[in-house]
């Protein structure tokens, strides 16, 4: 058989290790596909550069001439341009692309898969959600015949290694970071992870994909980590729940806004016994709850050099299997729902709201009584009296006492006006903190 | 687009929840794959037996008739005959082909793969292992560029829950069971399950899809899990263990025996931190080692009408898609690499072995010298005198104690002859138990 060109555009981390698997593994890969790859360019800022087990004489800086010659383009640059005119320009040759840019899909994944569609061939991005776990594929295609009503995901290693670190060891949010940044586990700016803004465009392709309706990242709802304390890390503990960062996926049938699709990502409350609870250090795991499958859950490495690269050779030889094989080579059509995306209020969950409050008669009804009217049930109150050796402010040195509320599912906005009217009550020192409940 | 004709062989549980999804799905399902579905016929031994929701008009006893018409052909009928002759026929037909079949395809996978390649058409059989957890394609397709180094599956729901009733609960093995069978989590006769042949059915499916390699039942090591004691659970659990009926397939480069794949089913050993030990209930999970991937988890529900029915139509939609877009269908050759499969003595693994011993000075290091003689080191002992409460037998009315032993890694036939060598032994009143530990 005639082999398939490969061109690779971006040779960092994950880069270099799919061209050496290609080179290295090549009879492995020919036997699997029915031909054999030949990594015909691998476009990059410097040429120069030391790059080991890349061959060198494939090496080039113009994008042009190594799109146009290839059967197989693989976008690992990142960003959004020049990697989106670079998968446009690709797509409009007739090439398969293979890319691992979440950014970029979570920005523009309706305009690429059309343009997939319109050419005839297939763009796929298993490494763009969760490294090196399969689950675009099983959502895609395993599930096809089932309808998904929630994915549920721990997307982000980072802020899950950091979370799991204050569970574990009791550390303090600063020294779990400085931590993770010393283990390169994040960033040393680390505001795209801890802000939640990674997990967000994964959230964005995710709901795409599972609801067959394009969602970009200014969709998603977006709460980081940043405000979690190793109070409300204990607090959780001792009620049973952990604290994760989830990408939260999910179609409504009968929001106060009518039915579509919501996706957010915040900190919330999970059971301790739950599957996603377990799922630890840099670890990422995907749930999906599905109307006949039920629970499922995908688990895995979510970053990393060759864990990507895995993933990303995946892709390679589902499209260049495809070439040999014949046939055109769509998807469903991805957005065929278009479902409308709705706002955060429109979601139902639980809460667990933690006061600071002001240890006299009479307190605990005046909280209670916001919720009632609010029309928001309580599952659960526990008051601690804050022992003597806590500071009182010099404005109110009388006792102080916390109280943990948890209620029943209510509407998103309701929640959040309760919370509010609490933090305005006279009896309430502090709104010490707002959590939502998950996987319950 | 013209409908595409599916008939179903066999209307149970999982047929008929099939039947119901794709006559009132069908608007859902026509989208995603571009054309609608119409089922043709369903076949069954009665047509006069009532099933809700299921057309009547479609019944009937006719396999050859309801094949001849078919594009596509979901055999859901189990068992050996007349199910591979019917799916051979359909393939024969140039119909695609979709199964459940666990114990066909773990006794003929290679000549039914061979002959869906032969045909240029597919057969899927995603729901044959694990139910409605996506592994077929994630193992075939996802990490198709990746080398898989080891699967390790929960694969039999009705053993899970047995003994995660037996550790959480510290119920015996046979209450376990009866409870299990008052669910319906377990057959009136469960020998299949207990036994561990399910789980080999499953294990030989697997490895022929991880490696490339026809493995059938027969290569299958299978050790079932009714030996298991409550006294082997609490001792595991206080050494941090929790016990799981595991199917494991493992690449092996450099066994005594040579290279070669080794399939196998026993009650292991895992560390209770390992993300397996918190699959609960009558939960599924398969867990894989890939070169560049890395560790893996795939967990759902592994049986029951609904889930399994969900496999099923990810599976119908998959090769309908495939019909409509063009193309041949084959799969990469599966069983291309044929790599030799190997007999249990070949692994390498460590063990935990509880005996019973005479309370006396100078046991120890008899004990310790028969693995020292077999080259195996060990990495704990425990012994625990026995309390007097407990019955000493009449021939040896002297104190006995429990020793248990864990040891590094060994091979298995090494770690065999430590165990039949320490039975032997004068100072030893019992081998109490043998059992494996994965998952380190």
């Amino acid at each position: 058989m005639k082999p398939l060109k490969v061109a690779l555009l971006g040779c960092g981390v994950v880069g270099s290790e799919v061209a050496r698997r290609i080179t290295g593994h090549g009879d492995d890969l020919a036997a699997r596909i029915g031909a054999p790859l030949e990594l015909s360019a691998v476009v990059v800022r410097d040429t120069a550069k030391d790059r080991p087990g890349v061959p060198t004489d494939v090496l080039t800086t113009d994008h042009e001439a190594a799109i146009a010659g290839a059967d197989i383009v693989v976008e690992l640059m990142g960003g959004m341009e020049p990697a989106r005119s670079s998968i446009l320009a690709a797509l409009g040759q007739g090439a398969s692309v293979v890319t691992a840019n979440k950014a970029l899909l979570a920005a523009h994944y309706g305009e690429l898969m059309h343009a997939a569609d319109a050419a005839g061939v297939r763009l796929e991005h298993e490494a763009a959600v969760a490294g090196a776990i399969p689950i675009i594929r099983p959502l895609g295609d395993s599930l096809a015949g089932d309808r998904i009503t929630r994915v549920m995901g721990i997307v982000n290693g980072t802020t899950n290694y950091i979370l799991d670190q204050m569970d574990r060891e009791g550390w303090d949010f600063d020294r779990s970071l400085r931590t993770a940044q010393e283990l390169g586990y994040a960033e040393a700016d680390p505001t795209a992870d801890v802000g939640g803004h990674d997990a967000a465009a994964k959230a964005a392709i995710l709901s795409s994909l599972a609801f067959h309706t394009p969602v970009t990242i200014d969709d998603v709802h977006v709460e980081g980590i940043t405000a979690v304390t190793s109070d409300m890390i204990a607090t959780a503990r001792a009620q049973g729940f952990t604290i994760k960062l989830l990408a939260i996926c999910e179609k409504l049938e009968d929001s106060p806004e009518g039915a579509g699709v919501s996706a957010r990502v915040y900190p919330a409350l999970i059971p301790r016994d739950h599957v996603l609870a377990g799922v630890g250090g840099a670890f990422n795991a995907v749930f999906v709850e599905a109307e006949a499958a039920g629970e499922l859950m995908f688990y895995g490495q979510g970053a990393g050099g060759a864990p990507t690269a895995s993933a990303v050779l995946g892709d390679i030889v589902s499209v260049a299997r495809r070439r040999v094989l014949g046939g055109r080579g769509q998807y469903e059509r991805n957005v065929a729902s278009a479902l409308p995306v709705l706002p955060v209020s429109a979601i139902t969950t639980r809460y667990q709201i933690t006061l600071d409050v002001f240890d006299r008669p009479g307190v605990l009804s005046k909280v209670t009584e916001v919720f009632t009217e609010e029309g928001i049930s309580i599952e659960l109150v526990q008051q601690t009296v804050i022992p003597a050796e806590a500071p009182a402010t010099e404005s109110s040195p009388e006792p102080r006492a916390k109280l943990v509320v948890a209620t029943h599912s209510g509407t998103d906005a309701a929640l959040r006006r309760t919370a509010d009217r609490l933090a305005e009550l006279d009896v309430v020192g502090a709104l010490v903190s707002v959590l939502r409940i998950e996987g319950h």
